[in-house]
């Protein structure tokens, strides 16, 4: 009898749960469709070529010039100089060649562990492991959905050691070198924190800005941080160029170095050349540059519909009992590359039944990545405690977010 | 007077020299000129898109597709099959992102060595050191420009020891674990020499054949002795993607690992993504592959100008004395990708003034890369004797080579 009571209890715990499930997935895609309308099926994000990219890539064919030198190269660099404020732009074949460089710029090398959060794309961890060096993942926060620096420090002082050599770990006795914060679907990490976290144990601080092209902290674009960041034009980003990426930095001679390692470290000596170091071949074609350049004519415009987008699906969100839509941290403007709600603890087992409906009706959604911890490749890397990653990772789901969305409803 | 007449000697020598050197340099100009015409300047390589490149642009664009999927890419993979038989074709990045990508898929790791000539472009060297490797540096044969197979055979022999765990360099204690030839200027290494020294030693064959899209090796096309081998698309090949390369594979699990790795060793299922290994971004874009779709429709065009471009120069040459013009080894086609000389040894010291007119006269030459034993960053790596990798570097001149030079006089 009492196992009978406890088997009909779990069956009436799973059909309570089974109908809250589809109750708030049905809610969701009401939510969703009120926003975008009925069309399907709908991207989580989908490109725009409505500017001038026949044009320059036209330009860039008549020129002869396709590949890593060229005129589309240079006007390209200096728009994302003209929007990003930094001093230095340099354009690479992707944002993990970005990162990548940017690592070896800043010094990380074999044996080297990098702070890195375990609430990012792979891409980042990737990066490190490319040096040889060891990423050791942190703890997000959930107003940013970036790196926590408030337990970062506390860690940090619990777990280091500091001396002339800089910050070691304890339990592994290898140096940190360096710090790579991740902005989140383009909200931006809680950069003054982390800089003071980073300058208290000497860590170079590196902004994986690939998300966030268009963001602004405390009324300046993402990027001015670090002493270097980086920036991606994957097809999935605000504004694309194929494959790119690109790294921003304000030092003279890091810039210098930068671009020098991103062209196999060539020197010229008139009709010669030397090597001399281990470079790499990341510049940008110029082709992939001349469609670059057309995107970010509009940018500005991709910006205004994304954030247009974001207030709509905050309203239609208000309005759902259980789930929390994600707005951009105090201090900063977002550019919500991607959208993405949160379900309360309460309704985390719920999320895989959105997903499932959603995806069925042909809106695309997502859960966020595994966390880097999770992953074979980095199972047995250095790490904090994750209480929130781990809880943000149970219970975030990205909502379909192309700029051109904004004006499918209106 | 002793020390008076030797001065006098000396001084005599030099301006003999001089004049020689001015000759030499003068034959060589009018040699080229009685090829490619008097038009300058003219570069050493350059393309030429005149087939369907805006069509395929265009379609990827109205696509909407651009970035690391789509129907350009695979296009340009199945015209890739077509033209090299190989049985498996994976587009990427670059010809660098090839040999790394072909590196780590052959078990490449840290602390192996791998076999690569001291003649080649540094990518080949690169490749290996970021698999946390070791470059070995093997010498040359002047019959081929690649690797000399029995010098090679002779020297493992002699300074490497075998056993279960493979072939190990008895000076350094470190595993040898692969070869990487390559195809100097589109000309095919001795395959069927290194494949039987790389079976002898249990090395894995890898082609470096991004100079050599088109070269036949007794009738097939090069890359199907090695387990993998690379291609090149940067823009001064053959035929370019703005910046590209490829990596073709008969083995179906290899090639499968290939694009796993290349696609950051993602896997899907469902709507969630997990990496099970480190994984690169590696994949070429769609927009480079709408490119170079329309370019290997033109390639038996292009192979047949080289061909004949270098058929004219070998007849002008063929009158200046002290001055060899590089013939394609017997039993293979190559597509002249770069042309090139050989000054008789006792000529040798006449290379720069030669350089220094015909660069001076807008005729764009240039010296082979520097030897890789030379560079900093590759100094200190084992190496056998070099002796004809130094004397083809004392006295080789590249040749203007595009396509579109052959037609110039006619």
């Amino acid at each position: 009898m009492v196992l009978a009571r406890r088997a009909f209890t779990v069956v009436q715990d799973e059909h309570l749960q089974h109908l809250t499930g589809r109750t708030l997935a049905a809610e969701t895609v009401a939510a969703v469709r009120s926003v975008i309308g009925e069309r399907t099926p709908v991207a989580l994000h989908e490109p725009s070529f409505r500017g001038r990219e026949w044009q320059y890539l036209k330009e860039c064919l008549d020129s002869g010039w396709v590949s890593t030198a060229g005129e589309q190269i240079k006007a390209f660099e200096k728009s994302l100089l003209e929007i990003t404020g930094a001093r230095h732009a340099i354009a690479v074949v992707n944002g993990t060649a970005a990162l990548h460089l940017s690592l070896v710029a800043a010094g990380v090398g074999r044996d080297d562990e990098v702070i890195v959060p375990a609430l990012t794309f792979v891409a980042t961890a990737n990066a490190v492991a490319y040096c040889g060096a060891i990423p050791h993942f942190a703890d997000s926060e959930e107003r940013t959905l970036g790196l926590a620096p408030q337990a970062l420090r506390q860690y940090l002082r619990d777990t280091t050691q500091s001396g002339p050599g800089g910050t070691r770990n304890r339990a592994t006795g290898r140096r940190i070198r360096a710090m790579v914060p991740m902005h989140t679907f383009g909200h931006p990490a809680d950069l003054d924190g982390l800089r003071d976290v980073a300058e208290e144990f000497g860590l170079v601080l590196i902004e994986d800005a690939a998300e966030a092209l268009g963001s602004r902290y405390q009324g300046r674009h993402v990027g001015r941080h670090g002493l270097l960041s980086t920036l991606s034009f994957n097809g999935n980003k605000i504004v694309t160029t194929g494959g790119g990426g690109a790294i921003l930095c304000n030092d003279d001679g890091v810039a210098k170095r930068v671009r020098h390692l991103g062209t196999t470290a060539r020197l010229a000596r008139g009709w010669s050349f030397d090597h001399d170091e281990i470079g790499y071949n990341y510049r940008m074609p110029n082709l992939n540059a001349a469609l670059g350049r057309a995107q970010l004519e509009k940018l500005p415009e991709f910006i205004a519909a994304k954030r247009a987008l974001a207030q709509r699906y905050a309203h239609a969100f208000s309005a759902v009992r259980g789930i929390k839509f994600v707005r951009e941290p105090a201090g900063t403007e977002s550019i919500y590359w991607l959208n993405a709600v949160l379900l309360e603890p309460e309704f985390a087992a719920q999320r895989d039944a959105i997903l499932e409906t959603t995806n069925r009706l042909g809106i695309e959604t997502r859960p966020v990545w595994t966390l880097m911890h999770r992953l074979a490749a980095f199972r047995d890397c250095p790490r904090m405690e994750l209480p929130v990653a781990e809880s943000i990772e149970a219970r975030l789901i990205n909502l379909p977010s192309s700029a051109f969305l904004a004006s499918a409803h209106a």
